[in-house]
C-alpha cells in the first residue's frame, strides 16, 4: 500500500490494523560513470514498492535527498547538511507519530546517511528523555543490503569489485527497475581505489570518477532482480519483527 | 531529461548547454475523500516529466514534502515546519548552484508552500545581500495552475465546484497519470465550505472531510490529461523565458 | 489605546473587554530619492494610531524592521533574515497570547514582508498542529493598502506612476504625518522601471535610484491625509470582523 | 538626524562625514502600577532624539522589544528569547556595517538586556575571530543612566526609593516626554521589595505589582526633563569618544 | 562529593538530602606568557574540589570550554560561540533538573563567560515564562573571585599589577594546584595595557602577549593556596545560602 | 603534552613540529551499580594522558559531556542533544583549525557518541563542500576499545559478561586510575539483558540497573592497567598514521 496513492480515510483504516510505516530513504548523488544519480533513493523505493505488492505494508513517500556532502564535487549531487537532515527527519516522524504510527521504519539506501539518521532518532528521543516521558514511537534504520541474505547474495554475485560506492549491486537494482536507463562507460582502473571520506574537493581528488572500490560494469538487470526479490522478502520479515516489539515502559 | 536517471557526466554535459534546472515541489497531505495524499507533489512531477519528453529540460528529483501543518489533523499528511522547509530548500539550491546552475525553477503544486518557498529564496538571497555580493543564481517559483492557459482551462472544465483544496483539476491530473488509483466516496455537502486556514485542529473542525470549496467528483482522467498537456507546454515556455533573463549586475 | 503608553493594569482591564490587539509592522528601507527610510513602518503606525483615537483598539508597539534584504544595497536599510524575522514574530505572538490575546492582527506596510509573516504564522500554528492541539490564538496579516477602499483611492489619486515601491501613496501618508520631513529630488526616468526582485546587488543594478515603477513626486500631504482617514476607518472595521470570528474547534 | 526620517542619499552623504550610528534599544514590559509599558524603549529614544537636535548624531529606529522574559507574568509585556534577540541584533549590525558604519552604539534602557546584548556582540565578533579576520566594525553598549552624571543626578533627586525596576527616574523621563500619559495609582508598601530575578511566575510572586525596590510616585516631569538634558549631553560626549577610537589591527 | 566519581545510586541518595549541585565552569584560552591555557576552568575546579572535601557539596564535571572568541588569535584557545554555549548550558541544566536538582550553581572562572551564561539562564527561564509556568529550578552564577573575601585578599596580595586577564591571582591558584606546571617568561612592559575587548585580531593587536593590565610574575603557589582556601570556604557558605532560598511561587 | 597545562607560546612552538591534536571525548552517564558516572570520559582521558607521557602527543582538554539521552532516566547523567553536540564539536574544531591544526583526532569513550560525532564532522566538511573549497583539516574518530589489540585483550580478560554498557573493561580502566573510587554492589541477574536503545524511560524499563549485557564485578584495577597500557601504545601508533596521511587535493 503506497501512502501517496491512498486517501486519508484509507490511512485511517490502515491504522486500525497496524501502527507501522516504512519510509524509503536515500540520497541523490553521483554514482560513478555508469550509476544513476538517483541510485541511493531508487533502490530502497524499488524494494519497498515491490515488498508491498504481496503484503500489508504501508510505504511512505521516498525521502530522496540525504547527507551527501562529500559527493558535491560531482554535478547532479544534492545534499542536506546534517542539521537540516535531522530537522527534516524530525518533522516527518512527528507528523507520522501524530497520526498514531508507533513504529517508523526507515529503509535506507545510502551509507553516508547512517550517522545522521541515527542522530536524528536521538534528537527525537531526547525530547522525551529531557522530560522523562515515554516517546510514544520507536524508529528503526535498516540499510537494504543488510536485509536477510542480501549482502551474502551480492558477495556471491560480485566476489571481486563490489566495493563501497557505485557498487554493481546497487546499479543492478536500478537496471532491473529502469531498463531504459542502463548506462555504459569506459573507466579505469577496473577496480576503483578506496580510502577515507572527507569534504567534496578531497573526495574528488581521491576518487576522480566517483567510484570507491567498485567495478560497476559487473551489474546486470538480472542480478538486480534477484537482489530486489530477496530484499523485498527480507523487508517484510524485518518489518514484521519490528512491528511486534513491545514497549516495555508501558507497563 | 530526468536528473535522477542520469549520470554525473550527463549533467556535466547538460551544463555546457544550459544553466537551468526545474524542481517539482509539492506536499504530501490529505486531499479530501477522493484525492490522493500525494496529489500536490504528483501534479508538478507529472507535468514536469511530461514536459521534458519533447524538450531539453532537466528535471530534478521531486521535493515531495512541504508546508502542510494545517492538514496534520488528517492521517497520512506529512509536513515540514517553515524553518525546516527553508533550511532544506536552501541546501537544495546551494547544492545545485555549486554545480553551476544559475536558474533554479520550482514548479509548485501546493498553495500552502508559496509563502515559505518565497521566504526561502529571500533567505538565500540575504546571504549575498548582507555581504553586498552578487548571488550567482536566481530562483523562481511557479504554481502549475498559473502556467499559461491552465487556470482558464480549469475554470472552463469546472465552472462550479472547483474550490481551493482537493480541487477537481488537481485530482483529474492524478487520475490521468495513475488510472489505477482513482477513488470514489460519498460526501456532503456537494461543495465544501471555505474560510481561513489556521492550525490543524481548527482546520479539521472547519473542513471535516478535508475539502475546501470543491466538488472533486467532477474530476475525470480525460480532463486531467488536457490539463497536463497544456501545463507541460506552458512550462517549457515559461522556463525558456526564465533561462533567457540576464543578470544585470554582471555588467 | 496605545499599549506602550499604558500600564499593565490598563491592559489587564482591556483584556476583560477584548482579546484583540493590532501590531503595526513594516520595514526600514530605502524608498527612492524622496521617500523616507521609515516609510514602510511609519505608514501602518500612522494609520493604526489614527484609528485608535475614536475606537477601542489596542495598538502594540510598531515592529519596525522587516524583511528587506533586496534593499541592502542602499544606505540606511536594515533587514532581518527571514528565519530571524520568523523567530521574532513568534516571540511577539507567544508573549501576547500568553496574556490572553486570542486575535493578533498585523497591519503591514511592506510587500516584501508578506511571505515571511505568513510563514511565521504557520511556524506558530505548526507547534500546535504537530501536537494535534488547539493553538489558542489566531493571527491575521493585512496590508494597509488592502483595507476597504484604499487601493481604489490610490488608483484614483495616482492613475499613472503609482508603481510598487516608493509609491506616491505611501510617501503621501508620511508627508501628511511628518510635514517637516517632505523631501524633493531630481530623478529620471519619470516613471521607474519594473522587474523581478532578487538580492541587493541585482536590485540596485536594476533600479538605480531605488524606485520600482513609481513617480513619487506625485505625492502630497493632502492626498496622504485622505488615505490615512480611509485606511483608519477600514482598519476599525476589519479588526472588528476579525475579533468576531469564532473558534470552531472549541466546540 | 533621524535615520527613519531621512532618505538613503542623506545617509550616503552622512557616511562621508561619520561612520557612527546610535541605536536606542530597550524593552516593552510592565513598569509597576504607574509606569508605562514602553518605558524602557521610550527613555533611550527620548534621550537620543533630544541629543541629535543640536549635534550631528545619526539615530537609527528604536529597537523596542528586548529580553523581558521575567516580566511576562504581567499583561502587555513582550519579550524576545535571548537567542532570538541575538539573531536580530546581529542582523541589524550586519545591515548597518554593510553600509560602512564602523561604530554601532546601542543606547540601552533595560538592565535585563545587558547580558544578551553583550552576548550578541560576541556572536558577531566570533564570526571574524573564527576566521582570524578583522571584523570591520565595533559595537558598544551604554545604559542611559550610566551616561556622565546621570546616576548621580538620579540619586540626588531620589535619595530614597529609587530601586531597580519601575524607578522614579525612568518614569520621570517618560512623564516629561509624554505629559498626557502620566499615571497615578495606589500601591503598598511604599518601597517595593528586592531580590533575585528568575522566570515570570516566580517574579510575579516576589513582586506582585511589578516594582523592585522603587517608589515611583516620586517621579515628576520636571525631574525627568533634568535627566533627559543631562543624558543627552552625556550621549553626545560618549558617542564622540567612541567614534574617535582607532582600530589598532588596521596597522 | 564528585559526581563523576560517583555511581547513579549515590546521586539518587544525595538527592534525598539535597537538591543543589555545583558546576565549575570556565574557559580554555591563552593566559599570557606564563599562564596556563586551562587557567579559567582549572581555578573553579580546584576551588570546588577543595570545598567538597569537608562538606556535603556535590560537584559536577567541569564545563571547560566557554566564550573566548577574543582570545582565538592565540594558539591553544578553544571557544564556543555564544549561541552554542547557550544551547550547551541549557542541556546541562535540563539534564540536571530532570533528576530533581532545583538549585544549579555555576562557579565561574572567566569574566568573558558572564554575559552568555546569564543569557543562557534567561533562555531557560523563558521556556517557562512563555508558558506562564513555574520553572522548577533556579540557576546562579558566581565568579570565584567574588566569593567572600577573595577579591580583598587578591588586592592585598597584589596591590599593583593585578589587572583583569592573566592575573597573578588566577595564575597563583593554578601554581598551587599544579606545581609541576609553573612557567616563567620574559615580558614587557611589566604591567600590560588595558582597553576594550572585541574580535580576536583586534585583541591581539592591542594586547600582543595576551595579558590585560597584569603582571603575572607576582604569582606564587603560596598565595594561590591562600586564595583557594578562602574561596573554598566562601563557596560552601554561598552555596548553602542559595540552597536555602525558598521558591515563593510554590505557595 | 597537555594543552591545558601549557602556555600559548608552547602551543605555538608545538605547531612548528606537528599539526595534530588529540581530543579525549566521552559522556557523563550512569554506568550501572558499580560504574562511575564519569567512566566514558575518564577512560579516553586516562589513556590519552598516559600516552603523552612518552611521546610528543598534544592532548586537548577532555570533551566530557556527550550524547547520552537514553541514560537520562538515571540520576547524574548529563546529555547534550545531538544538534547541540554538533554545534559544540564544530566550535572546538573551528577553534583548533584556526590555529593551524590540520588533523583533529577524537579518542572516544562512548558508543552513543559515534553517530553524532560523525554527523558533526560531515557538518564541518559540508561548509567547505557547499563552497567547493578545500576544508583545511581532517577529523578522525576512534573508540579507545578499537585501538590495536584492545578489544582482543578485553575479550581474553572477560570472555563472558563483557556486554556493551557498564562493561568490566571500562570499569577496570577507571579502577586502575582512581583506586579510591572502586565501588561494589549487589546486582542481578549476573549478566544484564540486551536489546535496543531508545528514549530514557524505555531504557530504564528495559535495563533497570543500567547495565547492558555486562557483569561489571569482573573488573579489577590490574586488568584496567593492562588495557590502559595497550591502548596508550595503540593511540600513539594510530595518531602517527593519521598525522602522516597526505591531503590529495592540495596537488
Amino acid at each position: 500500500m503506497l501512502l501517496h496513492l491512498s486517501t486519508w480515510q484509507e490511512i485511517e483504516a490502515y491504522l486500525q490494523r497496524s501502527k507501522t510505516v516504512v519510509v524509503p530513504i536515500g540520497s541523490n548523488e553521483q554514482h560513478g560513470p555508469t550509476g544513476l544519480l538517483g541510485t541511493d533513493w531508487l533502490c530502497p523505493e524499488i524494494i519497498a514498492h515491490e515488498a508491498q505488492k504481496d503484503s500489508d505494508l504501508l510505504i511512505a513517500p521516498t525521502f530522496n535527498i540525504g547527507m551527501a556532502q562529500h559527493h558535491l564535487g560531482f554535478p547532479g549531487t544534492i545534499s542536506l547538511r546534517p542539521t537540516t537532515f535531522i530537522a527534516a527527519i524530525g518533522d516527518w516522524c512527528r507528523s507520522l507519530a501524530g497520526h498514531g504510527f508507533e513504529k517508523i521504519y526507515f529503509l535506507n539506501g545510502h551509507g553516508g546517511n547512517v550517522a545522521t539518521i541515527e542522530a536524528a532518532f536521538s534528537e527525537l528521543y531526547a525530547e522525551a528523555s529531557f522530560a522523562r516521558a515515554e516517546r510514544g514511537f520507536a524508529c528503526k534504520l535498516k540499510n537494504w543490503w543488510e536485509l536477510k541474505g542480501v549482502n551474502a547474495l551480492a558477495q556471491r554475485q560480485f566476489p571481486v569489485g563490489h566495493g563501497s560506492h557505485a557498487t554493481p549491486s546497487e546499479i543492478a537494482v536500478t537496471q532491473w527497475a529502469y531498463p531504459g536507463a542502463v548506462k555504459t562507460a569506459e573507466y579505469s582502473p577496473q577496480i576503483a581505489p578506496t580510502g577515507p571520506i572527507r569534504e567534496a574537493v578531497d573526495f574528488r581528488a581521491r576518487y576522480p570518477d566517483g567510484r570507491m572500490g567498485s567495478d560497476p560494469a559487473l551489474a546486470t538487470p538480472e542480478k538486480g532482480g534477484e537482489l530486489v526479490m530477496l530484499a523485498a522478502a527480507g523487508l517484510v520479515e524485518d518489518v514484521a519483527a519490528f512491528a511486534a516489539e513491545p514497549f516495555p515502559a508501558r507497563g
